[in-house]
């Protein structure tokens, strides 16, 4: 896969739907984003104009499409309020003109016995349900793996855990006469306007999920009680509760019941779990669920030194496919453990929760970890497989962090 | 009690620390807020510059300290942005420079066995917790009452379900040794600077709540995942989840244990359960515990004629003190009654949740109402009693909406 460290080519193609025709002139990437996407260390740039309602001292711009929330914005409220939300895009966006008339943006569904396209406001007369979910880049934590993978360098901050509202996929197909019988996947299209002279399905936003996921699976206008931001997919996003960010599709356009994966490059050669240094194939698993997965918040030393005494040690953890049921937290590396308190609401299998151990720290270094168990009794890895990509780890090794205490 | 309808008064009153002084011109208003407030008709002003950050679009601005969110910009997450949270405020804030350094800010702990002052850094040592908890104006509802009381003419808007981040007000106490013996009430009082001149018992923010609300009460710094704003009580605010707004002070810089309620004019006269017409006093109920209450969201006559054919008839509901476990609509004013579905996460007994009912409607006009039994099997009442200060509304008959079907 090339990847480029021309931080001037990233920019252009990051910078707007003008900027697309570079992807052309450069040949056919075939998953554009990971070819525009080298290492970007996390320099104090401001944030683009497309985001400018962000918070800008809660987040890290990596590039214009890459925004990470830093791990002392992340709270201990267990929702992650949009403002701090990362961004990462793989292309760039439709007109934000789309949003202009939320209700008018089209959906067709196929695969289903009657197919047909629907706009919003009839997918809002078709059922309503909201659910509570982590949104978490496949690549976060990306830049914690030794083979050191190509790709943005994301910390724990691609992630954040939001409300979505909408209707339930499975609403809107029973109100279609179901899926045709034999269908295994659902594929969703994103709506990004893609660059003239190139074969599209080398840069397509379209990904296919197991047909498992219709269960939870939402078509979404709103997050954390907003009309969902152009920025984050609006007017209209699939989420794929559990399921990792690049399959929930912005700007989703078609939704098919298909036979097979797509053929897609994001499906066939992108997001797959294979060894570093190696293409990606479907011989590789893809990149769907996410695992059991914790990290400590605080303290941190973006913050500087901890000052001795009584501190209160807390965190996010989140099961992926299940609640979290026991979070443990380590002072000394993983050496030793002690149980920590889940604070807050449970907001539910998808959701992330916070965590917060209380302990007196003497002055000194320590690595702080943690552990996170889900209500399964799937325990957090140490390490997770290092690949290509980068992506997917959740090792609770290498997202130990350093603090000083004085 | 004397309310002037002078609106440039009123302004003056609202608008700044330099205009507390015309407080004091004044008189003696017991409660400078009730004086302040008559009634005020929702015109479409613009957002005063300290919530210029707000969400303009979904909010409704009676002036510049009562500030209401708009029915159809409650949306169906159940978490309101904080950029859609109402406001209201019974006296002018402290400065802003307050949150310039929020972990300076002092609270004094009296009527414990130690009483001290402590930061709000030593505070962020001593616990953590995080509760969703809906916040709601005594007065919401009070437009709908029969007796017009004098005050903001709120309709179901000065509410919102944030999540509260901060330390058990419980776990404080134990660290200063307990509460001293005998000790009924907790009395919290806001950090406002008071006119010159006047007795400040007048006017003060000071509140005293039973004991038994030790149980859940926080001292919280953060709301819905980011800094407390400063338009909403940061540094810090005491959070006593069921209680009506007035309980949960602003700027809070001390809270004791006291054998007796505050003998403050808020407290005394204000925020009585008295009969529509006379004075409050010690003797009527004060208005403390939110009870079950309920209302539609959508379809709203203030989004324009809803389309015939199928609708998702939604809106929020809250047990005040329990969960809501059940939620009943009717389409025909209270006639008949189908049960709605309760969507998203429980996130609790102090939050509200989002309710569905899915209909096909039909041209014509329709009275559509909500009611709320909560996990204790308590409804939300018919009619709430009228009473002089227009607090705690919560019947669905007065609740219910006419819409237009075309």
């Amino acid at each position: 896969m090339e990847r480029s460290p021309d931080f001037s080519r990233r920019r252009l193609i990051a910078t707007g739907p003008g900027a697309l025709a570079i992807v052309g002139l450069t040949g056919a990437p075939r998953v554009a984003a990971q070819a525009a996407a080298p290492v970007a260390p996390a320099q104090a740039k401001p944030l683009p104009a497309y985001v400018a309602w962000k918070d800008a001292d809660s987040l890290i711009v990596h590039t214009p499409t890459t925004i990470e929330t830093k791990r002392t914005a992340l709270g201990s409220s267990g929702i992650t309020p949009t403002e701090r939300l990362f961004i990462r895009n793989n292309l760039p966006a439709p007109d934000v003109s789309i949003v202009a008339n939320r209700d008018a943006w089209q959906l067709a569904v196929d695969g289903v016995r009657q197919p047909r396209t629907l706009t919003v406001a009839e997918l809002k007369t078709l059922g309503l349900e909201s659910i509570p979910a982590v949104l978490q880049c496949s690549g976060n934590g990306r830049s914690y793996f030794p083979s050191k993978p190509a790709g943005t360098r994301w910390g724990v901050g691609a992630a954040g855990c939001v409300i979505w509202s909408g209707v339930p996929l499975q609403a809107v197909v029973e109100a279609l006469g179901g899926p045709v019988a034999g269908m295994r996947f659902i594929t969703g299209t994103g709506g990004e306007k893609l660059p003239d002279g190139i074969d599209p399905r080398t840069v397509i936003v379209e990904r296919s999920v197991p047909m498992t996921a219709l269960q939870d699976a939402l078509l979404a206008w709103e997050v954390n009680g907003e009309p969902l931001p152009h920025a984050h997919g609006g007017p209209l996003r699939l989420i794929v509760p559990g399921y990792s960010g690049v399959n929930n599709i912005k700007y989703v356009k078609r939704v098919a019941f298909t036979r097979d994966e797509t053929d897609a490059a994001i499906q066939r050669t992108g997001y797959r779990m294979s060894p570093p240094g190696t293409k990606g194939d479907p011989s590789f698993p893809a990149v769907w669920e996410m695992g059991p997965k914790s990290w400590i918040n605080s303290p941190a030393a973006e913050a500087g030194p901890t000052k001795a005494g009584w501190v209160q040690v807390h965190g996010v953890a989140m099961g992926g496919m299940q609640a979290p049921r026991r979070v443990e937290v380590s002072l000394d590396g993983g050496k030793t453990w002690r149980d920590a308190g889940l604070i807050g609401a449970n907001l539910g299998r998808y959701a992330w929760r916070p965590f917060v151990l209380q302990t007196q720290l003497k002055p000194g270094t320590y690595t702080i970890a943690s552990r996170v168990t889900d209500s399964q009794g799937n325990v957090q890895a140490e390490a997770s497989p290092d690949n290509a990509g980068g992506y997917l780890n959740s090792g609770w090794r290498a997202h130990a962090t350093q603090i000083t205490v004085a």
